[in-house]
């Protein structure tokens, strides 16, 4: 069993492969095929540069429908002085040739006058009623020669560079292409890459689970990240731990891929047999590298059959280790393959809405939300949970904090490589706050209003600091003051004093102590939480949650330190239900809905408001107008009220502005 | 025949069109599809949200490979006081468990500990050599509960919001959707697009031209652009300028599509019947809108064969027309019936390089190529054609001049909606000045090392102005200095003083006179110019072959007004050689490369050098640092010695500092 894996550095480690690579003659576009130039061509990559076989036009084309003239017998031709020129006179030879659009120039014409500026003529010189073969045309002024023509060779000339290789084929390349005189382009052919997905615990999307079972989901993602980049995917079924099974496997699928990515079993664990097979089926380059996550990625060659060898990934069991891996090794080599540049993501400067803590010896990937509020850029980090593919899926970008970086302070700035473009940001209302799950209703209804909900869980007074640092659009906030049993305004102007803001209703809610389904410990009120047999579950300082219960506890004369499971915080409603259903705790204050989420009983005891706090600068924004649209629509409210506990008659109202 | 078309504004165009649409009640998703959740779901659009199914993790897991314990029993372990947990003792229950990562915390845990940060120990208190079935393990720190635990929900939790209706699938999104139970997707159906061409000039590709055919890749466009843009395109085959056959056509395709693109037709010439057809079919809402290039476009709704309408759209021939009313019209079509966000680009402020002169009638789609030169975005407008699609193919973008605008002066800043992203823009090379033909082998050469080689040609005193005024990195120039038979140095102490550039040799070349083959009418030299038998093609004011005339025509004391065609300009030698390939010219002095390409004769003339001119500035830049690699390499002097005329014994010597 080899427990330690060494990293090494990424630089290192791509290049043992590229050096392993050159050895096996595989630093290379892979191959050459030729397609037909059909719409299926977009995003295959050239292979060699498109040199024009033909001129585009072929041939001088008229621009107009009007007369092919000679320029020069136009000459003198003005208002007062009009000229005629002979059509289809029984006697004179044509001056003047109706052509369409596209037609060509008659041989010996090198002009077109748009039908529009001529006057048609019947043989006695008056006006004629045909207008594309009267006698003569009559014509107030002079045209140069080659005007209202395209001349042969305007839009492409025979020999010219159309498109370089390695460029990938967009719909009007097509165009272009076809124009220059090709039926066919010839293209790099796609690598084939093998995906096989290893582990004894893993199950099939669609399995009955049970504890311990692992969705085997990485193979979709890998797959379609390959087809993704221009690459040819196989999945393969799930290999369980068996050493020659998976050698087998393995063997089967490099003869005829260029590639395998052999997923899972390839962190130090006892079920450890992706270094191994790679070990006995070639040559093992890299066992470890340092980025995180992702860091015990394997690089290797392998012996295909029938000769050659060809490169295996072992790639990191966790999701968000894996997509990353086949971001930063399997994109960059299937580039290589096509002839493409390597996908680069734009980068900006943003400033981080948090402390960013980050081993010093790894190339860090810190998942980001961005958005820009007012003129500032920001990201703040997602989870850097390895498991988490959630951060991924709502990551705007990724900060890489290289090796030799410890990490980055609250407001410093970092460079994020975008997952999405400028604009997409600036329509991102960044709401920073107390959680509720009607802004996952809130998401998806501005979502289809080409707006961004972009909410982090900071509790409600993390929110209203966030507002202060200028560093959202507005926070959800239900903070009681234990003075005047008033919502928020004690608060507002205790932590903002001098920023405008304006207090909207948003929703009233019922909260509550959420309790196992038929409430086994018979849990009751806040009394029960000092009982020795009840574990409670809190929300993190801050929170209004929070706020409520301390100010309720002590209205009760009960001591939090009386309480087992005080000191144990979640960040959100759906957290505790969690802890409760899973048998973590035995109770947690929140809202029904989220009882109601996870199968939970819920003893409510107090009603509160939920409000939405904003500078009154953002409150008059564009951007978040469909916000307020929606805060008035009765589908908005059915949809919220579709949960229980919710009360919207004050959505939407002016409660104050300070 | 309908001569006029009513040019109406866009935004009254499109709201025509989707006052038609909600009366047909086609103003919403066409449909939802259930797929199966494979790697081909990339690139669906969600019809309704994802909301999660299960928890992910669903069972609290171990996140590292050691053993699950009750933290409360680790308490006060430290490295003077260890505490021993009983593992598989004989007599003692177990207080730790040995566990993978990924398998679930048996019941009654709450914690594990890294099996590095134990020591095994057999009954007797000795080290064991067996891991993970020891006696006891001993450990020297406490650990909290929940350390190295992924609990339940911590991706995921049951009913939470997953991905929004509206959100279009990536790689990882496939993932998200998996981990939260789901094995199927709920997609918006994909339109059925029918593109038909017609047109009796038409032509498919592959057919051997004569003048006046029109090849048919609009078709091919339309329909790449409808499958990018998430629909599904048919293409139909070419139908000729028949009424009934056209009518017959669109009733057929109205039976299996959603939408029908009626190419071609819909010019006000002889041949348009677009109008009358959809007029026939059903209601003509629009012909003409307001856009340039595209004007001609043709809006309606149509009768579907067994009920209902559907929408067509006349889609004008030319094809940077097509292309953009594809843009303009068809995307937001496709986005709204799959319900996703129409696409946005990106929108940059830029400079123009250049005065554009536009109709203040309409909103005008300027195609720009665009690069960063120092700090300055820049933006070049490329050839207004309707007809000429290297103009979009070369577009890094559209600079849109509303309505109302009559153009914009040099220097000012535009707004210019990007193509490509920021850092396609940084590693851009704009090279302005003089053409060559070498200049499209260092572009193909460029592309294989991540630089783009952006070229206009202006000649080479058009070059050396753009490096003044910061918007060139480069400029290619050969100009003459008639005093010194020196080039370039004098012109740059004219032009450019102040500025501290390079001058570059890059190649030598012949200049001669480009004729037809066989040279029927017998040139041998200047003197035949002025010939009354000789039309002459020139090169434009500024450029270094103009000046190369104009110096040995006054050395030989020939006058310029004696020659036919002297007042003639093209841009490009290529210009020049197609000027007399097609027959409106006799001859023309430039490159034998060019000569060569259009299967021209060429009369050998003059030696001259061709250099490159960089401010000392960009000479640093590591954006150009490949394009000096390229200069010392033999394989890119090959490629160009394969072309006639051509000597490299200069390339990349620095000439002269100034």
């Amino acid at each position: 069993m080899s427990v330690y894996l060494h990293d090494i550095p990424l630089p290192e480690a791509k290049n043992r492969l590229r050096l392993a690579l050159e050895e096996a003659g595989l630093w290379k576009v892979l191959g050459v095929v030729e397609i037909p130039l059909d719409e299926h061509a977009v995003g295959r990559v050239l292979a060699e540069p498109v040199w024009a076989k033909i001129c585009s036009p072929h041939y001088h084309a008229s621009a107009m429908d009007g007369f092919a003239v000679r320029a020069a017998e136009t000459l003198g031709a003005a208002p007062s002085t009009p000229i005629q020129l002979s059509v289809s006179h029984s006697q004179l030879p044509a001056q003047a040739v109706y052509v369409d659009t596209g037609d060509p120039l008659p041989e010996g014409f090198d002009a077109v006058i748009p039908i529009e500026n001529v006057e048609p003529l019947d043989e006695s010189g008056e006006v004629s009623a045909n207008l594309r073969r009267p006698a003569f045309i009559r014509i107030r002024a002079a045209v140069p020669p080659w005007s209202h023509v395209r001349p042969m060779g305007e839009d492409i000339v025979a020999t010219q560079l159309v498109l370089p290789a390695g460029h990938t084929l967009r719909p009007v390349d097509l165009g272009a292409i076809a124009a220059s005189g090709h039926q066919t382009v010839r293209v790099a052919r796609r690598p084939r890459v093998a995906v096989l997905p290893t582990g004894t615990e893993l199950v099939p999307i669609g399995t009955d689970l049970k504890p311990g079972d692992i969705l085997e989901y990485n193979s979709l993602v890998l797959a379609a990240q390959v087809n993704e980049w221009g690459g040819e995917a196989t999945r393969f079924p799930i290999t369980p731990d068996d050493f020659d099974a998976i050698c087998q496997r393995v063997e089967e699928a490099a003869r005829d891929h260029d590639l395998v990515l052999l997923n899972a079993g390839s962190s130090a664990g006892s079920e450890d047999f992706s270094a191994r097979v790679v070990e006995k089926l070639g040559t093992l380059l890299v066992h470890g590298v340092a980025v995180r996550p992702g860091h015990p990625v394997i690089l290797g060659m392998i012996r295909r059959p029938g000769g050659g060898e060809i490169p295996i990934i072992g790639v990191p069991g966790y999701p968000v280790s894996a997509a990353l891996t086949g971001e930063i090794f399997v994109e960059p080599l299937l580039a290589l393959w096509l002839g493409r540049p390597a996908w680069q993501y734009p980068v900006e400067t943003v400033f981080s809405t948090r402390k960013i803590v980050s081993p010093a010896g790894d190339d860090d990937y810190v998942r980001v939300v961005a958005g820009k509020v007012g003129e500032k850029l920001l990201a703040a980090p997602l989870s850097r949970g390895a498991g988490v593919i959630t951060s991924l899926v709502r990551a705007d970008g990724l900060v890489i904090l290289p090796r030799g970086i410890q990490g980055v302070e609250a407001g410093e700035p970092v460079q994020v490589h975008l997952y999405r473009s400028r604009t997409d940001l600036e329509r991102t209302i960044f709401c920073i706050g107390s959680h509720d799950l009607t802004l996952d209703l809130l998401a998806q209804f501005l979502a289809l209003r080409e707006r961004r909900l972009v909410s982090a869980n900071v509790g409600s007074l993390g929110g209203l600091i966030a507002l202060k640092r200028g560093e959202a659009h507005l926070a959800g906030s239900h903070l009681l003051d234990p003075e005047t049993g008033e919502y928020n305004l004690a608060y507002i102007r205790k932590y903002l004093p001098g920023l405008p803001v304006r207090v909207y209703g948003f929703v009233g809610r019922e909260q509550g102590l959420m309790v196992k389904r038929g409430n086994p410990k018979g849990i009751k009120g806040l009394e029960d939480l000092t009982r020795p047999d009840v574990r409670f579950v809190n929300r993190q300082r801050g929170a209004g949650t929070r706020v409520l219960l301390d100010y309720e506890l002590s209205k009760a004369g009960i001591s939090s330190d009386s309480i087992q499971g005080y000191d144990q915080e979640e960040y959100t409603h759906l957290g505790v239900a969690v802890a409760v259903a899973s048998n973590r705790a035995d109770c947690g204050l929140g809202i029904p809905a989220a009882a109601q989420s996870l199968g939970l009983d819920f003893v409510p005891l107090f009603q509160e408001k939920y409000q939405l706090v904003l500078p009154v600068q953002f409150a008059q924004d564009a951007l978040l107008a469909p916000l307020f649209d929606l805060l008035g629509q009765a589908e908005f409210k059915r949809a919220v009220l579709s949960l229980p506990g919710y009360d919207v008659s004050e959505m939407g109202k002016l409660i104050v502005e300070v």
